[in-house]
């Protein structure tokens, strides 16, 4: 079967690669889509970023070169003997998380800070290809309304969810949002969703602001036209907003996300980014909370039942779909030059021409 | 009446001041007991820090030299006509946050975030004096069991319990605690009567972590004798602690507080430093949480109560007690100096010779 195969930074391969059999605990999905993330770019662009080199990873046991791609979703084709509630045919969405089941935090339910965390896709091999084999326990059947498009996005609007719920931002509360990537849309979505007042959404790019008004937001700064803090707090009348968003991952950004905050407020971390300088003082004098947000955790049932009730539309920011072949020309490099692109979802089933 | 006036670092005054008549609202105090604070040693050794020195605070239109002192209990003398609540003889102590009443913060309670905010004895007239003028909304009646010396440590004791209600320590809850000064050791207390489970504390003064440990510690940690973070490690199994209390207002200390988080984990901040650098990659990455805590809102009475119950022993902190007279001497210059000094309170009515 076809799969797309991390070998080093620009150096994705489509290759020709054979079926393994399962182990048990495990089953194999036919791959309907798998969206290209932002860490898969990371990856592509200069990795390793967190793709295992040199010794496997403790839990999937692979190392470099895997098939990459973590957001994905298709048809359970094949189940190891011992698997229990899933049948050949369900169509069913991936929630990519690794989890050892016996740290600490696995056996709190706080899996995605598992002691051994890792991401199939990344860690180990994911979704563009043909075919998936994962663990049972990554499988959430799709709600019969919800379609494979839609199930494709899951995994970022999981990514979002869990910064929605790691935040303290009630209904009515108003909020900032920096970056309009997938994940800052999203967020968007979700704030939307759960009764935010104004969401005032940040970014450089005039078309990413448009459709962040078009999925919920209240306002847009340019922050290409000048200091998006005072922008924000014009904005606001100068009081500023309880809870921020940062979806970027630039120190930069995150300094915006403090200086639009109201006193008491929280800038919640979605980005990674390296070592960052804080005005310290500032923080404490203003009461202020730094939160993050990494993956998610216990959320994927109620997420895809959200999707599929159509209070949450998030296939809105999927802007482009590809084949296999086309994935590192269309996919890869359009995500790493072009600022149209958003969401690109791999079709690992679409003929080359399409 | 006497009073100790700022006038400039290292130029603090006993003077012979006079009694000013009392405006609407306010009421006049006979000081039994004025702790010196952080923030006031601030003050002395490299202020101004918080005094205002060129324009006068909006809300006690104060301006240096001012008398200094906030953390003051007493008997009121008098009252101006138009207040109520509040008898001759009354015992009480006092919250000394100024507030606006109006601003955004006021109106939700979390007055300690006044637009205006500011302190008696900073950017007003307090209590280093034989008599101190306060607004009457200041003023709490002290519980007839407790005693004045008590009453005289209830405002820092008010800053610690704000930052274990700021955090989310939970019952059970391990947590480390940076700093065994007045606010470090009022700490331990609070989270042993909230009941963490280890309080490990932290300081490089052997008899500060004795006197932690008469207060609650279950463990203490000498930073003097290698790193703390390391040994706070290798006291947890390597796990660490969910939430830890940043009481020094140090880089280092906010880095060694994060660096013994567990995953989750919640440094919480109560003193104030200058810009630090933070490992934001490890802070998502681990999914930690920046708490920070400045003074307090809405406790006091419940403060009072717990003091006078015998629950929380906060006089405990008190090393030395000094006339008016003798303390630039034996207060301000001894916290600077000695660190046999954890709390020192100025006692106005006492002889000099005492």
């Amino acid at each position: 079967m076809k799969a797309l195969k991390w070998h080093g930074a620009r150096d994705l391969r489509l290759e020709i690669i054979a079926r393994r059999p399962l182990k048990a605990g495990e089953i194999r999905i036919e791959v309907a889509y798998c969206g290209i993330c932002g860490s898969d770019m990371h990856e592509y662009l200069h990795g390793p970023d967190s793709i295992p080199v040199k010794a496997p990873h403790p839990l999937s046991n692979s190392v470099a070169p895997i098939v990459i791609g973590h957001e994905f979703c298709g048809t359970v084709v094949e189940t190891a003997a011992d698997v229990t509630g899933l049948q050949l045919g369900d169509r069913v969405a991936v929630e990519p998380e690794y989890r050892c089941g016996h740290c600490t935090y696995c056996r709190e339910g706080r899996y995605n800070l598992c002691e051994s965390m890792g991401f199939v896709g990344l860690m180990g091999d994911g979704g563009m290809a043909e075919e998936a084999v994962v663990p049972a326990y990554m499988a959430h059947v799709l709600p019969r309304s919800l379609s494979f498009r839609q199930a494709a996005v899951a995994e970022p609007a999981a990514v979002a969810l869990h910064g929605v719920r790691q935040s303290a931002l009630r209904p009515g509360d108003d909020c900032v949002i920096f970056g309009m990537g997938a994940i800052g849309l999203l967020l968007v979505m979700m704030a939307r969703h759960h009764g935010a007042g104004r969401i005032i959404a940040v970014d450089v790019d005039p078309r990413r602001l448009q459709l962040a008004r078009e999925v919920g937001a209240s306002d847009t700064v340019d922050a290409s036209l000048g200091d998006a803090v005072q922008q924000v707090r014009e904005l606001t009348g100068g009081v500023g907003v309880p809870v921020a968003f940062e979806a970027v991952g630039r120190p930069e950004t995150l300094k915006g996300a403090l200086g639009v905050l109201s006193k008491g407020g929280e800038a919640v971390l979605l980005g990674l980014m390296p070592e960052a300088s804080i005005d310290t003082f500032d923080l404490v004098n203003r009461e202020l909370r730094i939160t993050s947000s990494v993956g998610y955790r216990g959320l994927y049932p109620e997420l895809l039942e959200l999707m599929a009730s159509g209070a949450v539309d998030a296939e809105r920011i999927v802007t482009h779909t590809v084949s296999l072949e086309a994935a590192i020309q269309n996919g890869f490099e359009r995500l790493a030059s072009a600022g149209d692109a958003i969401k690109v979802l791999v079709q690992p089933q679409q003929e080359a021409c399409a």
